[in-house]
């Protein structure tokens, strides 16, 4: 029999994985709820007719769908069989969590007190070819508030930003921030207004391909000779905040929908200076455009500097989200933290805790019966102080024991032999330093308290 | 445009049931690292020959599968157009957590050290009928312990029951215990070895169809009236483990097989009897037999006293779980809990916290523009001091803001306009009761600690 497999771009996740994984996720899901967020769930399992037609052709072609059962397969077979079409599929897999969300946002209107601020955590399934960092069942870690038009909550967003990223210890990250509405000015005062898409779409590359590369993809895109030179300016914008939108709001004068988002970015820098962010850099960027044509307000990235790994955490406001499913002006602004390249920095940078509260703190090692039957009893002390532990199952050799202890991560053994049963005291060896005391069961307790 | 559903046996879950969910989930998951237990997690698709032939043919007929997709899907609808067959699924959604588990093993075993404690939580698939109480997608919760014949897990097993459920404070509750070698011994005194099968499934209904039910049903399997006759003093052992255990043991003397159960069963009891249980009650159940095609010694059931719930939590050991993916003898013990089945006893027993470390607890009330500047600075004062907290978008009216923190459970509220502003103070309105202090930012952070 050959060695079973997985799916090509599924994952397991091994317990140090795993271990690794719910760090970040317990991270940002405490600070989503530090900042009054609240967690809901969705099934796995969407109509297709709720996720079809949401992502584009390509997004269609990826959605996973589940094969129909029973009675309806037959049909359904008889009918191909006969020369017919036939819907072989009525669930599909989320792709996303984000139109699950207008789907239960419209779906429970009536259960809801907006402004409804929720986050969600949950896997999602692409068909995607599989490649380095990209898989087909990965998780999505996302915080929306439907149902205001507050730029508070633009504010609050990056500061959710700086929360999250601040308490995983990452060192050096930039939030960038741009507007939908300073985009739509550019173009407008370019004369390029039917064109947004085009140019957006090319001076987004900025950060890849550089301003000779945009100039030509903006040509090849058929913007105006004129046109480019107006924005080109745009490229090598320097400054702080402030210096930066002095010069935007210059060039964006005769426009009143690029005015509007100078307006509403102002408010935001005001707050955030007022506010101060804990260690994020704040930066400004006219050339950010991601996913245009959803964003309608605010448009949110965040890059860990030093490190080659694309941007980690994405987000903006969109003004038309559950209109899809039939309940238009309800607008909304959301973020995203992409969690394997979060565990892919933390990795590069080796920034993940040698221990959590998940870790096995103490094993007693297993010398036989008598002494396990002793061992038993303190052991049970040991968790009633609320400390991870356990007992080797068998008295096997020292070195096994040892070792297993070693491959778990176990930070220390308690030895416990005839000598010390008759003295009432437990050895305790620290597996890092290899230090051993004889200590009381109350003394490894409090050695030992996480 | 008609309002947007999910597939039938499928559930949202609203931000309320979520902290319900989590608090239950949050319980268990600690405890399972109390005990050593560590977290692994495998894809939602299994290769369809992972799964297919592992859980019977009712079982392979409820497996949700994933339609292929391109050029593989387009030669498959060939074939079945021209009369042939064709495989139209190559993935499937997992249908438990213990098949995945045994592939999981099988592949990483040059990267496991032995005894593997791993545990389990994620969302598992079938396509039956829903009902109330059984839903096509519901969440798993398994702990289990492979490659170690140590009976020390049993012992270990049913105090992380007891562990568990006395932390989820549920008053009374009973582990049930028996040994599939009890009941192989009962087979075999009855000479009715090769109707074993048979046997428990009636016997193992006692609780449901009472004793005469069981014994028409033991007819009916074509067990002899002479072994119906032995049997039938099992029905109303009554006493504590050891008196049940000496009437076993009477009874099963000339089975080997049989004693051999006694004896496991005998060594859980004295640890169980040395260590003491928490809260739970702790009963030998020789009529207990769930799962019996697959447990090869202990046999556990919980149930929940003074509620008309079915078992809340199973298990059992199992000597053979990996050799269908070729690695044979390797033994070993798991328990699962039931979710769902302990939500509805939290919930019917009115044991569900009131507020937990999700809970929302204070919202700055909006007064306006130059007042909500000044409450986001104290937010985030109370923010980093741990607190859960927001502040309402808008200026809305006070009864809406009132409405929106009433409905989200919101713990208090905070109200600062002019005055409070200049004397630097909040007034702090708790919900439940309506009190209102007078308070300092220092001093609402310690009423609000959580």
């Amino acid at each position: 029999m050959s060695k079973p497999s997985i799916p090509k771009g599924t994952r397991d996740f091994s317990p140090a994985e795993m271990v690794r994984r719910n760090y970040i996720f317990d991270t940002i899901r405490k600070s989503f709820q530090l900042y009054g967020y609240q967690p809901i769930e969705t099934p796995a399992m969407e109509k297709v007719e709720t996720l079809m037609g949401k992502y584009g052709e390509e997004g269609d072609r990826l959605i996973f769908k589940i094969l129909s059962r029973g009675a309806k397969m037959d049909k359904a077979l008889d009918k191909i069989a006969s020369g017919e079409t036939a819907k072989l599929a009525e669930e599909a897999l989320r792709y996303d969590l984000t139109v699950p969300f207008a789907r239960y946002v419209v779906q429970h209107q009536n259960d809801i007190t907006f402004p409804f601020k929720r986050y969600q955590i949950q896997p999602v399934w692409r068909a995607d070819r599989p490649q380095r960092g990209r898989y087909r069942e990965f998780f999505q870690c996302d915080a929306d508030v439907v149902g205001s038009d507050s730029l508070l909550f633009e504010v609050e967003l990056v500061q959710l930003f700086d929360e999250v990223l601040t308490n995983l210890n990452i060192p050096d990250f930039t939030i960038k921030i741009n507007n939908r509405k300073i985009l739509s000015g550019i173009a407008e005062v370019t004369g390029e207004s039917d064109k947004l898409i085009d140019m957006t779409v090319a001076i987004d590359k900025l950060d890849k391909i550089g301003p000779d590369g945009v100039v030509k993809e903006l040509t090849e895109r058929g913007i105006s000779d004129q046109a480019i030179e107006k924005i080109k300016p745009l490229f090598d914008l320097k400054g702080t905040n402030s210096e930066v939108m002095t010069a935007v709001r210059e060039m964006l004068s005769e426009s009143d929908i690029g005015m509007a988002g100078a307006d509403e970015l102002d408010f935001v820098f005001k707050q955030i200076d007022s506010l101060g962010l804990r260690s994020a850099k704040f930066e400004f960027d006219v050339t950010l455009a991601r996913g245009l044509n959803y964003y309608t307000g605010a448009i949110f990235e965040v890059k860990a500097n030093g490190v080659s790994i694309g941007s980690i955490c994405g987000g903006g406001r969109y003004d038309d989200l559950t209109s899809i499913f039939g309940l238009p002006n309800v607008s909304g602004v959301g973020i995203s933290f992409g969690a394997d390249r979060i565990y892919d920095v933390l990795e590069e940078l080796e920034l993940f805790p040698k221990t959590t509260s998940e870790t096995t703190r103490l094993m007693f090692v297993n010398f036989g019966e008598t002494e396990a039957d002793y061992c038993m009893q303190a052991l049970a002390k040991v968790r009633k102080a609320g400390i991870n532990a356990e007992i080797y199952p068998s008295a096997a050799k020292m070195k096994k024991q040892m070792t297993y202890a070693n491959s778990k991560g176990i930070l220390a053994v308690a030895l416990v032999g005839t000598q010390e049963i008759e003295e009432n005291k437990i050895t305790l060896k620290l597996m890092e330093s290899g230090d051993q005391h004889s200590v009381s069961i109350e003394e490894l307790i409090e050695k030992l308290k996480q």
